[in-house]
């Protein structure tokens, strides 16, 4: 992908996380990227495809961040946590992430057009963290993994609405950790 | 309340989960109610008060719905089930009303007149929750009820934008509650 792609898709998270994805105008985001709307419209298509990859764009930067909690020397069972509890982060850049990634949720409700990539993009996530609770418990269903992104979601959304701190939210993400894998204190 | 404020509440839930909170047109919403646009000032201020009542209406709702699962004769744990698992039901009210608190819960990010509603209206669903949980095991803390309130918004919202079908939605719900309970198998 060209550094004029990722500028834009940059610039068009940045968009949905401020205004939404209704709120997201091509001429806009053609202003914020500092590129001409000929140019988001060469690269993506139309409206619908600019979303797909944006929606792709999201999920890419969340696996860089979570990255950082796959460290070689951890325990599986630190990995795993570390991994989720990354996406509950009061950084810019996760803050921007979850933000855009909860709007194209719901907005996926009313857009066909988007269900397909986010079908796509959630099924990646849950695999990924799949393989993480494998690590800890080799004989695990998908079970824990499919619920535990799904909590993720619930939290992240309440902590970003302001019904809960991301202190609390961090807790109760940690206590379903240890109960899913079977060491709840 | 009049019968004239529920007509508008009704109206309000119904345009909200067609087109999204940004969607609503004060215009579209009177003649869907079939009242005056004045009559909505009225009745409820401006745009944020008729979304702080219209988020207080959805509540009371889901509250009616799910008093469903709460018979005389049941015992608390499947009280307690039923209670969660209406929440994810094909019927059009309950997709109305999950479709637009998606969506209230995702407008109050970028909307801050609606948070402390939003707010209010979580807390009393967790204590709602956090009672029946208290009925299986008395000494539980709310954290039980924090996480199955978040997890069924974040299935919810997954089953809502197709991302998985409602009975994987149900069946991962519950698998969360024999989890919280104690008594998975």
């Amino acid at each position: 992908m060209s550094d004029r792609q990722t500028a834009i898709l940059e610039a068009a998270t940045r968009c949905i996380a401020r205004k939404g994805v209704r709120g997201l105008r091509v001429e806009e985001l053609a202003a914020e990227a500092g590129v001409s709307t000929a140019l988001i419209y060469y690269h993506f298509g139309d409206r619908a495809g600019l979303l797909r990859r944006t929606l792709e764009f999201i999920n890419d930067r969340a696996d860089r961040y979570t990255a950082a909690g796959v460290t070689p020397e951890g325990e599986p069972r630190a990995i795993l946590e570390r991994t989720l509890l990354l996406e509950l982060q009061d950084e810019p850049s996760v803050r921007e992430n979850s933000t855009a990634w909860g709007e194209l949720r719901a907005s996926a409700i009313f857009d066909p057009d988007l269900r397909e990539q986010l079908g796509l993009s959630t099924r990646r996530w849950v695999e990924d963290i799949a393989e993480l609770v494998k690590g800890v418990r080799p004989d695990a269903s998908t079970d824990a993994a499919e619920r535990l992104t799904a909590l993720v979601e619930g939290l992240s959304e309440r902590w970003l609405s302001g019904s809960i701190t991301l202190e609390r939210a961090r807790e109760l993400l940690r206590g379903g950790i240890a109960l899913e894998l079977g060491d709840a204190g």
